[in-house]
């Protein structure tokens, strides 16, 4: 694999990922961060916000653009790919994107509000033919048949992946244009009832009709944080994290939205910087 | 008494302050600051900051005065004075400076780095003949022999008022230039070595010589913690809190470098925040 091993990993580039990054920029350590999609995408929504101190009054893309000067002043690579896997091994921490591979000696999990798995069934079949990557699991399906759920047409690049591989596709788009899909790939309308199988996930019950499939795939922006990390513990809904922003799992941490409430912008800022001063601190021991 | 009932009162304004402070502006809630001395201090010293998210490569005096102009944008009235006993009673926390009394229904403490009782015996005689604040309980001394520590000239108005009231005042200086004392107080140069008394506090020991008197004054720019808020818990030499910044006094929390390490803006910011967040939650239920 011969990958660059950063000091400290980061997933998504909110205000948590990036006040991390910026902490652990100022102590000259190597960084990097993953965002699937747009940086800072949340709170460039936001039409005005007046709570964070420093910025009085500012619009949501007014203050995404500062957080964005800021980690370009201080060079943070970030990379335009989803985290679909992240374990410890010995001391590294190994990183699976929908793209590459990487590692790193600390990770920061700052993933925003946690998306639970939302399909009747889902839960109950991760890691059981459920996937969350078409690129890192496709060749699994060799001449197979394979549905693929997906929340976005950003995705559809991912599901053409498929079409050298699989026989049949069949895509279920949870949105309304098709923009680029491979025409080998069968696009199924329908709302998503079920989820059912035996020991493994094979046949998806929609509101047009059932499918039986030899896997699934399930594409969104983000990933539930279990399935990432493997035997990550839950605290309700969000991650569980003790005073210094560890989690359950040996060299990763987690800030912002993700950890719990208040949803906020300081709060995530605040609670990125010490899981980045935290988890560098240990580095220096 | 008479005084304002705040929804919100807050100890401090450096970043932890400031922060709940337009916090509980923004969810339009009545909010006062105390602060004792210069507004965001600490910060204004920094040479140069590059780790608080939105704010590239600034110097602390740069940074204090975006903070402020953000705390005058919403109106937060800031009250140049110190608090020096704080204590819920009933549905209202009681605060007392060296000026006024005050009540707000919920307290944030967010004064910066504790500062422990530091000379040999005052933390013994803590409320036994020691008090932190001249114009509260001088008339305890009528006609009586007092003796003031002083840590800076910005103390010697609230040394004055004694003269009136006090027989003999002996004022010991920790610090070079006398600007504005009153006559009938006597200067005392010396270092302070050791405070000792039987029941009560009643002589102190400079190097220059033994000073037998009925009550002693340490005047600094802040109070131990437990000295303002009597019976408040400490976690070493920080102030104990829970993940919801509550202190183990009811009504009463906080945030910032007096609840713990890291000692950083971000984290300050993010913790005012959320203390702020809490206790008005509780207001609305
Ligand atoms: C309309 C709106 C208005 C708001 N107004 C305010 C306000 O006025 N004040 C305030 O304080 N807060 C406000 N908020 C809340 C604020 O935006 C959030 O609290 C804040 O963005 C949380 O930061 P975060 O870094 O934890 O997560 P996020 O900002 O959600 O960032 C998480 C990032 O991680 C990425 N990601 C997730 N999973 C993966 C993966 N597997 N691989 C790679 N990347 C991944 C996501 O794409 C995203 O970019 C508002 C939110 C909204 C939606
Ligand atoms: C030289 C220097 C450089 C620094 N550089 C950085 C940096 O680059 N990045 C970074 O993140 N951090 C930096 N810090 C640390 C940062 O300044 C602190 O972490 C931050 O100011 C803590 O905020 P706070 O609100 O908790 O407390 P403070 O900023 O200390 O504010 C507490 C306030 O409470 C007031 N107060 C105390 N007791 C009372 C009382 N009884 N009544 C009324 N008022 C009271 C004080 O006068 C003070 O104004 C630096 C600090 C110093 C000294």
């Amino acid at each position: 694999m011969g990958e660059k091993n950063y000091d400290l990993a980061i997933v998504g580039a909110g205000p948590a990922g990036m006040s991390a990054a910026i902490n652990a920029r100022a102590r000259d350590k190597s960084v990097i961060i993953f965002n699937s999609g747009q940086v800072a995408k949340k709170i460039d929504w936001a039409p005005e916000i007046n709570n964070y101190l420093g910025f009085s009054n500012v619009t949501g893309s007014e203050l995404a653009q500062q957080f964005i000067s800021h980690i370009e002043d201080l060079e943070v690579p970030i990379i335009n790919e989803k985290v679909v896997k992240a374990y410890p091994m010995g001391e590294k921490v190994m990183i699976t994107t929908n793209g590459e591979n990487y590692a790193a000696k600390k990770l920061i999990l700052a993933i925003g509000v946690v998306q639970e798995a939302k399909i009747t069934g889902e839960a109950k079949f991760l890691g059981k033919g459920i996937s969350y990557c078409a690129t890192c699991d496709g060749k699994l399906y060799k001449d197979k048949d394979v549905l693929v759920i997906s929340d976005s047409n950003h995705h559809e690049d991912e599901a053409n992946f498929l079409a050298d591989i699989c026989k049949n596709i069949y895509y279920v788009p949870q949105y309304d244009k098709i923009k680029n899909l491979d025409e080998r790939i069968e696009v199924v309308k329908g709302e998503v009832e079920e989820i059912t199988g035996d020991d493994l996930a094979n046949r998806v019950q929609l509101s047009s009709g059932e499918y039986d499939v030899d896997g699934i795939f399930i594409l969104r922006e983000t990933v539930p944080p279990t399935e990432i990390v493997p035997g990550l513990e839950l605290d309700g809904e969000y991650i569980a994290v003790n005073r210094k922003f560890e989690t359950s799992i040996e060299s990763v941490y987690a800030a912002g939205d993700c950890i719990g409430r208040p949803l906020q912008i300081g709060k995530a800022v605040g609670e990125g910087q010490v899981a980045a001063l935290n988890a560098l601190k240990k580095l220096d021991q």
